[in-house]
C-alpha cells in the first residue's frame, strides 16, 4: 500500500488478513516448468476420465442448458444435494435441506467465518492447522487459540484443559489426514472429544476434505455423527480432492437452526454456486462409479506416497516424518536448519515446499514442510528430493 | 432462530444480514411451473449457440483439460484476463494485472465491502439501489446513505451537498440501466460526477453488469475513465447478463495499489474462481464474433421490451414508467395501491414481479414494481400482465 490516502480507506480487519505463501508459490510454478513442486496440494488432473467428463457436459449441454445456463438456487442445484446426502455425508438427522452446495469448502469456511466471528470469538484450532482456515477466518478477528496434535488426534487433557479455563466458541478441525501434519484421529478421539464439545457447547467446524482419501479405502465416521447437540456441528465436504479442484464445488451440512442465515450469507457472497459444472458433475457422477474411482485415486496416491518416502529414505535419511496411510502429504521435519534459509535455496535451485511456520499461529522453532505428493511424476519427484537433499546437505555442513 | 444457544454464537453483523425476495421468489417460481415470473433478472438462456458452446467444452477437455480440472491463479485464468481487458474495458492505466475474475460481480461486490467498508465507513448509494449490493455490503455493517436519481442520472446539486457534509468514502453505482430504475446516465454527468468525487476523495464503485444490453449498441464510456484519481476507482464486469449467468463469472477492475489486499481477500473467499468455466468461455470467446451476439441479444431484447409496453398499454394504461432503451427491466409505478397488498394477490394469481421496497434503504409509501421482460416468452408476458391488471382493477375498484 502506497500513499496515505489509500491507507486511510482500508477496513482494520485488512490488518489481520494473511497471504498464502502456497498461492504465491503456486504462481511462480506455473509461469516456469522448470520448478519442481511439492508445495501445492494439488490432486492429479489425469485420475477422472476424460471421455466420461466429454459425456457429461454433452448431456449437460442437449438435456439440461436451461438450468445450467442460468441463476439457480442459492443453496444449489437440488439433485446434487441428494447425490451428496446419499453418497457422502454418512449422518442421522440430515435431508436434503441441510446441504448447501458451496464455491469448494473454502467458501463454506468464509460463510462460517461471517456467521460465527468478531472480535470477542474465541476460535479453536489444531496446530499446525490448514493454512486457507486461517486465511478465511481471520478477516473476522476472532481470538485464536491452538491445540497441540498427538499422532492420533488431540491430547484429551489438553483439550478439556482449554475448554474449562475459557469460553471457546468455535472448533475447526481437519480429523481425517489432517493438511498439513497428515495426522488422523482415531474413532475413540472422535468419540471422545464429540462428548466434550458437547459438554461444553461448542460449535464444531469439521473439515472432512481428504476423508475419502485413505489408501486402503477405510471411511472414518465423522466427529459430527457422535455428537448429541446437532445443532452446533456443521461438517465441510470438497469434491476439490476425489473429482476436481477445477469445479470449485464443496458442500456444508448445516443445521437445520442455522439454514437461513447460512442461505443468506451465500447470496450475499456470490447469489449462488456454478450452474453449469453443477449439472456437468451432477451427470459425471450419476454415470460413473465412485467407490471404484476412489480405490483408482487411494491405490495412485498410495504408490505416490511410497515412491516419495522412498526417495526421502534414499537421499535424506535425517528427516522425520509420520508415514501417513491417506491424503496427499508427508509433514516432513529437517533437523538442524531454519526454514527461512531452506526456503532461500530451495528457490534457487527450482525446488519448492511449504514451510511449515505457515501452517502455525506462532512460528516453530523447529523445520517442518509440507511436502505433496500427489501431483509430480515419479521421475520429477525423485529429481525433486535430490535438488532438496543437495540443499540441506550444503546448509549442515 | 430458535434457541437461545444459536443465537448466543451469531456475530452480531447477522443483524444487519438481509434476505432476498427475488431469490425466494425464485426458489417459489422454479418449483411451480405455472407461475408467470417478470421477478427475476433472468437473461434468456437460449442465445446462446449451444452448438458453439459444445465446441468450447470439447476444446477445454482435449486441449486444457491439465489447467481446467487443476486450481489456478487467485486473480483468474491469464488469457481471459487479457481478453476481458480487450473486450471489455476500455480504460487508460490498466493492463492484465488490473483484472480479477470474480464469481459473479457479485463476489466483486462481497470483497469490495470486506476490503473498505466497517462501522464507521460513509457509504453512498443510489435510491433506489440494487439490491444485490445491499446484500453483499450489509453484514460489513457500514453507514448507508441514499442519492436520489433524476432521468439522465444523479442530481449534481444533490451530490454535492452530500458530499460537502459529511465525509463519504465510497460511491456505488450502477450508471447504465440501472437495477431496478433503467436510468441511465448522460456522458455529461458521468464527467460532472468524476470530478466530484475528484475532489471530495471518494472511492467509486462503477458496477457495469448491463454496459453492453443498450438496444442501438451504444457503449457509454465508464465514470471512472473521466477520474483523474484512478487509484479510486473500481469497476466492475460481468458475464452474465452477455453471456450466461450458469458460469458465474465476473471481473474488477482493480487499481494497483490495492491490487495485493485483493487478492488476498480473494484466496480467503474462495482460493480461485472455477477453472473449468473460465476455460470453457475463454474457448467460446475466442471463436465467436462478440459484437455479432451482443446485436442479437440486444434486438432480441428490444423486441422482448418493445412487447411488454405495448401490454401494459393495454391492459394497464394507469401504469407510469420511463421507457428506456436498454437493459432487462421496466420499473413500474403503480397508483393508488400498496406494493404489499398487490404481493398478496400477485402470489395467488401465480405471477410475480418485485416489490421496489426490496431496493430501497427506507421504504417509499408510492408502489413501484420491477418487472423483467427477457426471460418470458411473449405469449406468456402478455397472459402475466392480463393476471397482473385484474389483481390492480380488483383493489382500485
Amino acid at each position: 500500500m502506497e500513499s496515505n490516502l489509500t491507507n486511510l480507506f482500508l477496513a482494520k480487519r485488512t490488518k489481520h488478513i494473511r497471504s498464502s505463501l502456497i498461492r504465491e508459490i503456486l504462481k511462480i510454478t506455473v509461469k516456469d516448468s522448470e520448478f519442481l513442486s511439492f508445495a501445492g496440494g494439488l490432486p492429479n488432473p489425469n485420475l477422472i476420465e476424460r471421455e466420461l467428463l466429454q459425456k457429461a457436459t454433452e448431456k449437460t449441454l442437449i438435456s439440461s442448458a436451461e438450468s445450467a445456463l442460468q441463476y439457480g438456487d442459492s443453496t444449489g442445484v437440488s439433485e446434487l444435494k441428494q447425490l451428496i446426502l446419499d453418497t457422502f455425508v454418512g449422518m442421522e438427522g440430515c435431508d436434503t435441506n441441510s446441504i448447501c452446495i458451496t464455491h469448494g469448502s473454502q467458501q463454506g469456511l468464509d460463510i462460517l467465518g461471517k456467521l460465527f466471528m468478531e472480535e470477542d470469538t474465541n476460535v479453536l484450532l489444531e496446530d499446525p492447522v490448514y493454512l486457507g482456515a486461517l486465511q478465511a477466518f481471520s478477516p473476522y478477528q476472532p481470538k485464536f487459540f491452538s491445540l497441540a496434535l498427538e499422532a492420533d488426534g488431540p491430547s484429551l487433557s489438553k483439550l478439556r484443559e482449554i475448554l474449562s479455563s475459557r469460553r471457546i466458541h468455535c472448533f475447526y478441525t481437519n480429523p481425517s489426514y489432517q493438511n498439513p501434519s497428515t495426522i488422523t484421529w482415531t474413532v475413540e478421539k472422535r468419540i471422545a472429544v464429540a462428548e466434550l464439545l458437547d459438554e461444553y457447547e461448542v460449535i464444531l467446524f469439521e473439515d472432512e476434505a481428504y476423508q475419502f482419501l485413505d489408501f486402503s479405502g477405510t471411511v472414518y465416521p465423522s466427529i459430527a455423527s457422535f455428537r448429541k447437540n446437532k445443532d452446533l456441528t456443521f461438517v465441510l465436504g470438497s469434491f476439490s480432492k476425489i473429482i476436481s479442484p477445477g469445479f470449485r464445488l464443496g458442500w456444508v451440512v448445516v443445521p437445520n437452526v442455522y439454514l437461513e442465515m447460512f442461505t443468506r450469507i451465500k447470496q450475499g457472497n456470490d447469489l449462488n454456486s456454478n450452474q453449469f459444472s453443477q449439472i456437468v458433475l451432477l451427470n459425471l457422477l450419476s454415470r460413473f462409479d465412485f467407490k471404484e474411482h476412489c480405490s483408482k485415486i487411494q491405490s495412485y496416491y498410495h504408490k505416490q506416497k511410497q515412491h516419495l518416502v522412498d526417495c526421502l529414505a534414499r537421499y535424506l535419511p535425517e528427516v522425520r516424518f509420520q508415514n501417513p496411510q491417506g491424503g496427499m502429504f508427508l509433514w516432513v521435519e529437517y533437523p538442524n536448519v531454519s526454514e527461512k534459509e531452506m526456503m532461500q535455496h530451495l528457490m534457487e535451485k527450482k525446488v519448492v515446499m511449504v514451510p511449515g511456520n505457515e501452517f502455525r499461529l506462532l512460528d516453530s522453532d523447529s523445520a517442518y514442510f509440507r511436502m505433496n505428493f500427489s501431483f509430480l511424476q515419479t521421475v520429477d519427484m525423485e529429481e525433486g528430493v535430490k535438488r532438496i537433499a543437495s540443499v540441506y546437505r550444503d546448509i549442515i555442513t
